[in-house]
């Protein structure tokens, strides 16, 4: 079976092999291993060694999302979101429920926000003290480029929160170039291909230190995270870690350097993620975006308007060809999504290409567009 | 190796291999493998379909700690907690860190608080609503038992909110004999001999939909994880879930029910833990509990006076014989600590004791106790 999803995505077998054996997370041997990781992720981040550290956080995307809201932007204080997609929607909502003031950049889900918009929505409200942005969308597939918006929240004089759940390690990123990012999110299953249970936050050491007494939670206290490494040393976490999915992330490091790291991945995303356009578009479907605003990790399509087709009978029948992609969507618009990310390369592509032709068939979808 | 940690557990080779697989969790296969988890939780809790609930949170049992005190006992609110050990000076951290009134019941680490301590402490404070414990203290070993606590709190119409995490389906419970407790937490890690990275509550239903706003935190909201599944159904969960730990603890529900379920584990943890016991002080070594209060979780031992023994040596020397303890103790007076709990025998037992006993012999700690 082929898993074409954003997310956890297909590995390889010696990333699951690790996984495979009974670890004690705070062994000698262990922390070792532990400890190397968080210099690996800081330096993939472009952190600089003193200026950022990488903490951890076990679970999930959502959680570290929150984590980095309630540790950075005060209890009461106000955040920019700039709200084109699912995943921005989300961060909406973990800031509010935790009280912090949500001010809204409204924006179409089929392109990434502007430096003019940003620009715009700081200036109009000097309150707000920080900006928080999905990085990757994973709901469309767009990005909003930090390159781009960073700059920006710098000249405003504010403070950045990246979440680059769906894009660390392929979308370009260098922290050091990025005074203004207080932390960059990310998690173990997704571009760099490990098992899905733990996730990082690269923070810049002088913001989480002042942090200090923010969060209003002890579990999701970044800067608690922080003063534990300090205190215990580099190699220990607070409470118990998926320490599985973390000897599989170290196996998923090396692989992910042996391929050449960020260039030569973000290289074999994007030919899967053509491949998969140019394919989609060749059996007569339309993609969601134009291919200006198309990221690497997702490529979403709209559902033909056939209605001879449903979502869960054409995932069922890609299911029987050996493809298996998502059940559900979160574009603003129907649609079914296919991952270009995990251990996956443009021939799978290829196959998957021919599996949804044969799908559409199945399911008896006349396919209009291509008339 | 052979691990003697009060988790993460030696596991069983079949439950390490589902690990070593890639699972999309939102398909159809897997949603049914994980909404019967759901079930056969609910059943080891002896709860009752229908009145209890199975949700799930991603991570580590602090993570579960902190949702459920943010759940169930309301912003400001007053919870009173038996602090007789180190995940209940944690468990007053988290509740204290998220805004509710902690009232500390003070008591030593080597005896479960008594009914009438919890009793006066609740007649001499009406404005406390909950009452927070810990079920198996691995800090030191001793046992706060519900069937003890759980009849004064309910005289006294408050609540209970247990923490099983390292007692879950090996101590006694039995829900439908409970309706005072909200929830009882635990995780996969421990007793029921899984890979850690996922927890579940098993909540009442009309006290989790009654608890609807108190959260303050998305993440950490289990009125949300409910009404989440009743929406989108058992099968689902909110955010990506550690689907690796998921598939291994299926196969570890398993092998449970095979052994025989609670009163078949629990009868080989308390011989693994009679037959350390028993070794330690045939050793000449001094068991920190007296018998009476010694669960079958952990057993902790002082450290021996003489000034030949220092604990990361010492684990160090029994690493070196093939067992692996933890490096690190949590009890009030110096002690180290040998995990009872994970596939592991009396026989094992017996390998683990005289290991100690050449691990002592190697740093020439001389055994006054024996002379």
């Amino acid at each position: 079976m082929l898993l074409l999803l954003p997310g956890p995505v297909q590995t390889r077998p010696e990333v699951r092999a690790a996984a495979a054996q009974d670890y004690a997370p705070w062994d000698n041997d262990f922390r070792v291993v532990y400890a190397e990781i968080r210099e690996r992720v800081l330096a993939i981040a472009g952190g600089i060694p003193g200026e950022h550290a990488t903490l951890p956080l076990q679970g999930c995307g959502h959680f570290l999302m929150e984590a980095a809201l309630r540790t950075f932007v005060p209890p009461g204080g106000k955040v920019l979101i700039p709200q084109n997609g699912a995943y921005a929607d989300r961060a909406l909502r973990l800031a509010r429920e935790a009280g912090r003031q949500v001010v809204v950049l409204p924006g179409p889900d089929t392109r990434g926000v502007t430096a003019e918009e940003v620009a715009a929505a700081l200036a109009a409200d000097p309150a707000i003290g920080h900006v928080a942005m999905v990085h990757n969308e994973t709901g469309s597939g767009i990005v909003n480029d930090p390159a781009v918006i960073g700059p920006v929240v710098r000249a405003a004089g504010r403070r950045l929160i990246l979440d680059s759940v769906s894009a660390f390690g392929v979308l370009p990123l260098r922290l050091a170039d990025h005074p203004e990012v207080d932390a960059v999110l990310f998690t173990s299953g997704k571009c760099l291909e490990g098992l899905p249970g733990i996730g990082f936050a690269v923070a810049r050491v002088d913001r989480v230190t002042a942090a200090a007494g923010h969060a209003g939670s002890w579990s999701f206290d970044l800067s608690d995270v922080y003063q534990h490494a300090l205190r215990v040393g580099w190699g220990s976490f607070r409470f118990t870690p998926p320490v599985q999915a973390l000897a599989a992330f170290r196996v998923a490091l090396d692989l992910y350097e042996a391929e050449g790291g960020q260039v030569a991945r973000l290289a074999r995303y994007r030919e899967n993620a053509r491949v998969l356009y140019d394919g989609v578009r060749a059996l007569g479907l339309t993609p969601y975006l134009d291919w200006s605003e198309q990221g690497p990790v997702v490529i979403t399509v709209h559902q033909p308007a056939d209605p001879a087709f449903a979502l869960q009978p054409c995932v069922d029948a890609l299911k029987a060809r050996g493809v298996l992609i998502s059940n559900f969507y979160n574009s603003r618009a129907s649609s079914f999504r296919i991952g270009c990310i995990g251990a996956v390369t443009p021939e799978d592509m290829r196959r998957a290409v021919a599996a949804i032709g044969g799908a559409l068939e199945d399911l008896g979808v006349r396919r209009r567009e291509m008339a």
